[in-house]
């Protein structure tokens, strides 16, 4: 069955780690932690806001550890929600002014960290690695798309 | 900064999420998770037994965090700690008779889980993927040693 350490969900899992233990500590500074700045990333990006369900799949999280983190960032005044305005009552989170003020921040620092856990690699090294990934992901969100 | 979605941090933490969530449920009725599992490996294949320190240090994961695991592994009956032969304070892990014979059913359902939650790559990608993530690995632990 091989060794543990050539089998590629070990590898997955530390490397995983790895740069998640690294972007922790370059968004400590900013209060965030990595799963908040995912949040944060997506709210920015969501000029007419974006429903914490649809959080919760594309980060693949419970709803319920959604809701803790969009209370956190709502309580730094990062974000808000606001109701839906095609169903006041489904809530839609927003990012503020200054959420995205910190996010520009967090994100110099996450690509700096992740930069240095994946120093080993090439720029092309990097790039064949996120289409690999990339392609795995998208087969595991059409699987879960099929039982939704 | 780029789409979330297109960032190696976030699609290494969700293959990773998703290979792990695949094979703790293929490991399930072996009555073990896939932690679980990566310490019974590797004290199946280590027939003079390994030490907590190393088993922390190869998983990455906290000391206390394997202490657990080893508890919970013998309590099962899987695996047994004995004094080093070289300091009887410091404490060796090895596997059981019955350990092994879990852990090559539990190889076997491992192996099929990740099989299909990398299904979508062919098995030149995957070996491709593998050798990657075994460069980035090894710069890691490296970068750890230093400062050890």
């Amino acid at each position: 069955m091989g060794e543990l350490t050539e089998d590629i969900g070990f590898l997955l899992a530390r490397v995983s780690g790895e740069v998640v233990r690294a972007t922790n500590a370059a968004l400590a500074p900013e209060g965030l932690r990595v799963r908040h700045y995912s949040v944060l990333l997506l709210a920015c990006d969501s000029p007419d806001g974006i429903s914490q369900r649809a959080v919760a799949r594309i980060l693949g999280l419970d709803p319920s550890q959604v809701v803790a983190l969009v209370d956190e960032l709502a309580q730094a005044g990062l974000v808000q929600r606001q109701p839906a305005p095609t169903d006041r009552r489904a809530k839609l989170v927003t990012a503020t002014g200054a959420g995205c003020r910190v996010r520009e921040r967090a994100a110099a620092r996450a690509a700096e960290a992740e930069q240095g856990a994946l120093r080993s690699l090439s720029g092309d090294e990097r790039e064949v690695l996120r289409a690999l990934l990339s392609r795995v992901a998208e087969s595991a969100s059409d699987a879960a798309y099929a039982f939704e």
